[in-house]
């Protein structure tokens, strides 16, 4: 059994992590699925999905730490915009959030269990965007029985 | 075929590695799958999973590396317990070991072949624990043929 | 239903990231899945799987990145070979490889729908090179309808 649907989120900052979880949850139920697994991946290489904490507090540490570690306007070669052939007009200077995007990863799975996801108390499944305000568009693909 | 069922783990120290291998080919050979996948989701969002290799001075350095990253005496927003609301009387300061779970991921997923992990010579399951010791919970689930 | 292949890929420099998304999207057509997901594993310790954009400057950004945060002639445990134990004859000094494979992760899965790969406009497959050149062995599983 195989249930596949997009979902569009729109995101609010250059950097923000949102909780997603009943966007997902709501995603599972459509599917009628039991028993299986949510894989939910992002189509695009400067956002990433991850589990972890919502905390308010917590979220604000994750842009320090991420943006700290890759500062956006530190010297990336994928930023000199005039050295690289067929690219938009409005392509950004975004090298930063791809590297923050390839150590969070852009795929989750989730464990489907007596109809429900499988969380911990402390659990929700974030998105982070690293170079928005943008429209994002997650494939989440419930398999199973 | 589809067969889940939750292991507890136990950890010894404030950050450790240690190899579940075991564990999740028990699992595997329970499930009776011959071909599909195992899914290990952690429950939790202070410790990790990751696929490398187990070699003693290797565990210390992965535990040397991530603690330098993320330094648990660092200055969180998280770790403000006196800013957040509705937290636990035993809250830890845990911020550097949520940073460093997202980095490394909660989830991991094996190949099953041949009623087998499919994992390579050096390769084994890892749990990383970054805010122990504490009893752990791993979700585990076998899809497949 | 469920299709299993491994496949080889030859890897050229010491850190090197290649594409793979051809050799992924071919074993995804043999398969004969309709709806499902791709599960691609790499068999190592020393490399590393993502999904990204192939783009060649943002290709050596991601070497300089790494290989910052994690030199390979930093001081390593795993890397005093005198100190170790049943090692082979040949075992490079690696350890950076490791703990920068752990950050990427050894695995990546892609829904496939409509008998394709589901990737973004700017989304590749990539394999990550951290220890070459060495051929590297992936397992490719489709599994689905």
């Amino acid at each position: 059994m195989n249930y596949y649907r997009e979902v569009k989120v729109s995101t609010g900052g250059s950097f923000e992590v949102s909780d997603i979880t009943d966007t997902i949850r709501a995603v599972v139920g459509e599917s009628g699925v039991l028993e299986g697994m949510a894989v939910i991946t992002s189509l695009h290489t400067t956002c990433a999905l991850s589990v972890n904490e919502n905390e308010a507090r917590l979220f604000e540490d994750i842009s320090d730490f991420f943006l700290t570690i890759a500062p956006p306007d530190g010297s990336y070669k994928h930023n000199d915009l005039h050295l690289r052939v067929n690219i938009p007009h409005d392509e950004p200077e975004n090298a930063h959030a791809h590297l923050v995007a390839m150590m969070l990863g852009n795929s989750e799975i989730v464990t489907v269990h007596h109809r429900a996801l499988v969380l911990g108390r402390y659990q929700s499944i974030l998105l982070l965007e690293m170079d928005g305000p943008r429209e994002r568009t997650l494939a989440v693909q419930v398999l199973g029985e």
